[in-house]
């Protein structure tokens, strides 16, 4: 049970922590910041926060446990703000999409101090941003992976691996260079690709024909392209590297394929398919967890 | 109304198709045959035909309306053996994805009595196949498109234009050229490319790790690498031309993208992700007909 909640950032993510801690009884107070007051006051008029702060740093004092949600480029900046109040009597996270870039932030805002800050993602979301989309279980049945340093406070690490698990979600710890590479593979990419197919055929003479042709496999495909740009610009931009590797890889498996089509290699091209579309089938998200 | 419909491919475009003109009251009975007896017996045994026939061409003796729900590649071989039976008094139309092919192979197989076949693609589906998941609302609130021939039986294709409708779906004409290309851009490239990314991440050392932290995202992006092994092989082989034209197009979109990371244009890519953000936030399935 914590006494109160800073929420610095008070979209989906933020909003819909702040409304999970609540429904499951885990906090008295949420006091919330975003850097737009209009946000702000809708966070506070919605009900997902009881206290409107007027900076960061005030929405941090007197707060037991922190939660940012900003984009991952407005990490230093925010941890800067608040780094006079950051120590191990707090548990503080974020939510950020890639991990290596936020904790090179933390360490130049926080430098010593790194020590008291857990870095954290969970792996849901929607199409549809905004605080007015908050939901508070929007966390249960997700994955959090957390990716403390080998200097992490073991104890706030311990806390944020239970807050997590009371909202529903299942927690994994990996290094963040591990969690980069995995997410470029199964996040990043496909959000890259989505956005560079459905560019393509929008943007050629019948496009928009096309587009009136499409059909459900078109519309689950590209969902992901819907995404919000400015949280997908620094994702791309913040693991760049390790997504450019994977695009390579999905390249050379293109390339391939479509070796089997010019062959005119019919068998070829059926057992391929065929292996991938078995394990596609067999693929399935996590597991729920188990009711306690 | 009907007397007879016969069904050459008792799959699950098949079956729905036999299903749903029995819940419209628009067939007295139906024949079914498929190439394995396994599944003209199960059709039979579900209920979704009247009467197994022991040839295709017995499916059609007596019928009024045809469909022949076979893989593309078995369209020449399948008209061929029905074409003493096939006239203007019998309605014949395929559900092929590809039309170019199917309008070569009925002309190969149908010569002159070309005048009689009605090429249709319902834009319709399931990920998973067989007459076990028939289901008589499948191509309600769909579209088909008929890609007529220049001496297509006007008569036919207007009886064609009629059923859909009746079975609630929306009917769309256009040559086959112009529908192999749109379908290339808007279906078969997505496949292959869900294909490709499928297989470069399951293949990778850590692609095993990689996919249990997949979330909802992946899913939808990756839902139609599924897909039916040997209905894609023929699709993609068919249609090779015009999706080795698209993929080259992804490909020059996908570059443009990579060389904004490169250059690290943080606001040129976010523009650039904008721009399609708010176009496929805007598109939509195609709406469906209003109620009569």
């Amino acid at each position: 049970m914590f006494n109160q909640l800073g929420v610095i950032g008070c979209g989906l993510m933020g909003g819909s922590f702040a409304l999970a801690l609540k429904k499951a009884g885990l906090v008295k107070r949420v006091v919330g910041y975003s850097k737009s007051p209009s946000t702000t006051e809708m966070a506070k008029r919605l009900g997902v926060i009881d206290v409107a702060a007027e900076s960061a740093l005030l929405a941090v004092s007197g707060s037991d446990i922190v939660l940012l949600a900003v984009p991952v480029s407005a990490t230093e900046s925010t941890l800067k703000a608040i780094r006079h109040m950051v120590n191990p009597n707090v548990l503080v996270m974020d939510v950020g999409s890639t991990k290596g870039d936020v904790v090179s932030a933390a360490k130049r805002a926080l430098g010593k101090h790194i020590d008291a800050f857990v870095p954290a993602h969970p792996i849901t979301g929607k199409e549809s941003g905004g605080v007015q989309n908050a939901d508070a279980t929007l966390y249960a049945d997700c994955q959090v992976i957390l990716t403390p340093l080998p200097q992490t406070n073991a104890s706030l690490v311990q806390r944020a691996t239970d807050v997590w698990s009371a909202l529903g979600a299942r927690v994994l710890k990996m290094t963040p260079e591990n969690h980069d590479a995995a997410f470029a593979a199964v996040s990043h990419l496909p959000h890259l690709l989505a956005f560079a197919y459905f560019q393509s055929v929008a943007a050629q003479p019948a496009g928009r024909d096309y587009l009136s042709l499409a059909g459900p496999g078109f519309r689950d495909f590209t969902r992901i392209a819907a995404s919000e740009p400015s949280v997908w610009r620094d994702i791309l931009m913040a693991n760049k590297a390790e997504v450019l590797i994977q695009s390579q890889r999905f390249r050379q498996a293109l390339d391939a394929i479509e070796a089997l089509l010019k062959d005119d290699d019919a068998s070829g091209l059926e057992a391929r398919i065929r292996l991938i579309s078995e394990a596609r089938a067999q693929w399935q998200l996590p597991a729920p967890r188990q009711p306690k």
